[in-house]
């Protein structure tokens, strides 16, 4: 059956699959001490810009959530974020595990504005009783959000201002960054990330990974024993090289910013259908993933042949589902679906 | 350079890189929820004679260590465990992050003996104070131990007996176990240990996998909702079926007993020759590792020819090492290791 | 100058320092395990008509409610509270910091509603992804509310049926619980309570004591070892007399009851004048608290003469502010007061 | 009956209560803001020549160490103890509960030595695997020790140069501070404490007040808002007064001086008499405690009259009891206790 239900149903892209099992003889140092890991580090902080930059490789979104979260806060701050951001809803209380309280604040289209997250600063630091309350001590935001859209190069130079005037972190969640990157809309390079994050991750589960993702620290002094607390929070991957020789090989020939690209542009072509179909889109993004509401009956009907997934209700008889393609995605999917509609 | 300073310096064994590239085509459900995991889990239960056990797949050692503390402790309870053990000291804090102390008793050969945990407690409910200090709550040991020794079935059983008396949960950390199962010596099968313990864990990350683990909590009613607690533990993988297919080839055709066999064999070889030789063995080990006393000297030109590692200073001049074996280990390898000595 | 800014401005009521004071020479066991303390918990065991009770004297409200909510949950659990509760925002983020989420949910006059926590949980089980998010695990009331509001003894068993309904244990912080027992409108005793909740305190510190909360566990089973976890919480007080003390003569001649009714009448009366006088009350409390509206500019020259509390911004120019009596507010005070207005 | 067994058996110092009670009529602003307490803390820090330092009143040691190791540790880190430190076994676990591990070292009369410190840190960084192990990050002390011993001032000059030396804070419990300080033996003031340490405490509870001790943090800088990470920790006492009133009477006139040499003096006439009467004291302290050894049926009969607290067994048949003197203790009470042996 046709599947567009998310960008994690396979396991990894071939190229990475083949390099793994190419180093099936080899040795390597553990703990991610190995050369390999050592060469994707150095290329990624070519690539951002950050010659100093701490880069880690962990294991998914939401330990990486957790642990950048947990370093970067101190004990009596929070996390501004979305009420739709991960952290704030789908990671089963993660932060809160780690002792930090999320602080929600309303978004549009999933992104948080630098007025939304000034205007949160400014009532806190005004309220009389702000000393008995959860100091705001970073801002988290997706890019793209869950909700597909972007933010602007501009938009993340407004928040860094917010957040230098409040003494605020930065940090971005790159879980879908490819689709990021990939998208035509998008200014946002690695390098614009690293400038203006105090934390980002690049996201290889969703973006063609077996599993991993990067942490990306630009300035490392502000992240003292990394290492130590990675293992601490039981993230520390005994053969790291599995980690090290996927990154290698996404950042290899362009392989990451091709796999976005691809994806995005199917997404587009199904958007665009679907548009001219007539099928109200009531979320717009610009990456990898596809908003339409169908009315019940038609939903129940369609899931005969393809696996979507379920986004909100939009009334008592219609739902929105989410259509999201990947690095595996092809044309003769693309046909599939949309011989559906 | 030959290398037998660990059994985790290789990918992971050529069949498990060949299911997964085998399977790069496929779509599966996310989080562990696929076909596959679900064929690898009740395969895990039939070895095990434990039809209802709670199976979950976890992505490393530490990691596993911590969430089965954290589940199976109660907030005011501690850890019984040797201090050799691998949450004493090689965790960095892991058990303390999750508000647990580690309660060090000594060891025989990194064991524990039921008598010196039946002490540990009656010390512990005699003193007046004892409700001022932290209760014991489980105890934790290693199959084989850090120092590569087995407990036999009658000592686990003993054990057993010790924590029904003290209401005590008793866990097993099954890092190298398929090094316990394929040691002649060993006279404990997994079914013993779901028999006896309250939860423990079969190694994949040192037994061939490219990394995993395989939680066993024979009554899952003692852990509800852990599904959401490995979730909040940053512990999930989205890409689930990656460690479902490593643990369902490793249960096919005897494989992980097999890779046990063929590297203790070697060990023993090893152990032989060494000894036939005059080596001095500090610790005599029956399962994959050996450990040797050299000169510094004698060390420092051997490192030229082979990686092994350090274990521990005997005296000013004197090193223990540790030589491990592993699923990859060769008679060449062997051959080759034995004429430096 | 005359302050009614809250209920915690003076030391204790002069029958509590007068009994500290006569037991001075007096030497006691440690840690609450001495007589007065033991005849003080029989007493609450009697009044709350719980026989088997667990009585714990503790420090303040917040650490009351932490350590309550860390029992009563487990790791996987959250707290649903009003957006207005006490643990949501103004206790420095303590329920976090023990690793539980707070699930605020919207309240009527500070009060939570059967209907809403039983749609709360029905929406949470109905979500296909609810075990990635935090489980509702407890609901916290406060009585009398933030807002000084009473729930009803249908109201609470209305909430307790919902909780029997989804497994939720019902928690009520009684900071103020003096004055909702004093109220003309209540009609829910402490029996109701021990009756109907998992855990409830009895407020000290704002009820006429130096300081101390009396937690209520109705059954003591749900909570073993719960002395060793106060002094886990760092909230175990050495001399634990001072407070057995001062309970015992809160509970005595009906001591706490007068506290109650005597600043709940005077509240009354300052409402009533107030009302009479014209004075916009945007929140009606039936307690001990009082809150009005005034423009800033009558804010400011009333504060030359009397300390109130601010409460919220009414608009641009215009106050909401808090008018609170207490154990030791005199008929000559409230006169005073009333001639300002 | 004599009492005999601690140092916290009556509710405190008449002069404290006193105060209390003469302070009954007035109001005072809440969570430690008001006027007393800003004297007290005022008139500690110029005792303690260190007039930048932030001073906190809190209510117990246990918790006041809690929170200090947690606010100054990185949370890689764990606090070096004495095996026989409050922290490490008779808190309950309340580090860990804060994620702590404690680090164990072996003392000499309850007291650490710089040399055993450096050499601890030597061989953590000596060892290839620490990383993967818990960071030392500060050294917990207390003066006096759980023995009743002194550091000197040179000593603790000597731990100072070792904390610095491997980047350790230095944190002194001074729950029984008063006792050292009215040690003939102590050179330690006020103001050396302030000049070695990041922080340490002056202890309330156990030397005449009802409850509460001050933390002292000569540098504040190092621990931004504690003020909410103290109400965090449900630490915060509303009333907070109530421990600046006694704080403030403790320091005036000399009385928290002259209780420790009350105590003292009648401590070593104690001492004195029973080394006369040729009791064995296995271990000798210069402070209020006297450890004697006497056989257990000695021990029987001397507990029908007075009561002293257990230590530990000497063998099978012989114990070691604490007798403690303290600011209530006095001539007759003394001759009383001799007179029994």
């Amino acid at each position: 059956m046709l599947d567009f239900s998310s960008d994690y149903t396979r396991l990894a892209h071939p190229r990475l699959l083949e390099t793994l099992t190419g180093a099936r003889g080899a040795q390597f140092l553990p703990y991610g001490t190995d050369a390999v890991s050592d060469a994707a580090k150095a290329h990624i902080r070519t690539i951002c810009h950050a010659p100093n930059a701490g880069v880690h490789f962990l294991l998914g979104g939401t330990q990486t959530n957790q642990l950048a979260i947990d370093v970067l806060l101190r004990s009596f701050e929070g996390v501004i974020a979305a009420d739709t951001g991960h952290v704030s809803a789908h990671e089963a209380g993660a932060i809160e595990h780690g002792g930090h309280k999320v602080l929600t604040i309303p978004h549009q289209r999933g992104k948080l504005t630098a007025d939304t997250v000034a205007r949160y600063c400014e009532t806190f630091y005004a309220d009389g009783n702000h000393t008995h309350m959860v100091f705001p001590g970073m801002v988290y935001l997706s890019q793209p959000t869950e909700y597909g859209t972007l933010y602007s190069r501009d938009e993340l130079h407004a928040l860094r201002k917010v957040c230098d005037r409040f003494s605020l972190r930065l940090y971005v969640d790159g879980a879908r960054l490819a689709y990021a990157l990939g998208a035509k809309e998008n200014d946002v390079s690695l390098a614009d990330l690293a400038a203006v994050c105090d934390a980002f991750y690049i996201g290889g589960t969703k973006c063609g990974a077996l599993f991993g993702e990067a942490l990306v620290v630009p300035d490392p002094a502000i992240t003292p024993q990394l290492f130590t607390v990675i293992k601490q929070h039981g993230a520390l991957l005994a053969k790291g090289a599995a980690l090290g020789i996927q990154f290698d090989a996404l950042f290899q020939d362009g392989l990451y910013l091709s796999i976005g690209q691809n994806a995005v542009a199917l997404a587009s072509q199904i958007r665009r259908a679907l548009t001219e179909k007539g099928y109200k889109q009531p979320l717009v993004s610009e990456t990898n993933q596809i908003f339409i509401e169908l009315s019940d009956t038609r939903l129940l009907s369609l899931q005969q042949q393809v696996r979507v997934s379920f986004w909100e209700k939009a009334d008592d008889s219609h739902t929105v589902v989410r259509i999201a393609t990947d690095w595996a995605t092809t044309q003769q999917d693309v046909d599939a679906l949309l011989a559906l509609f």
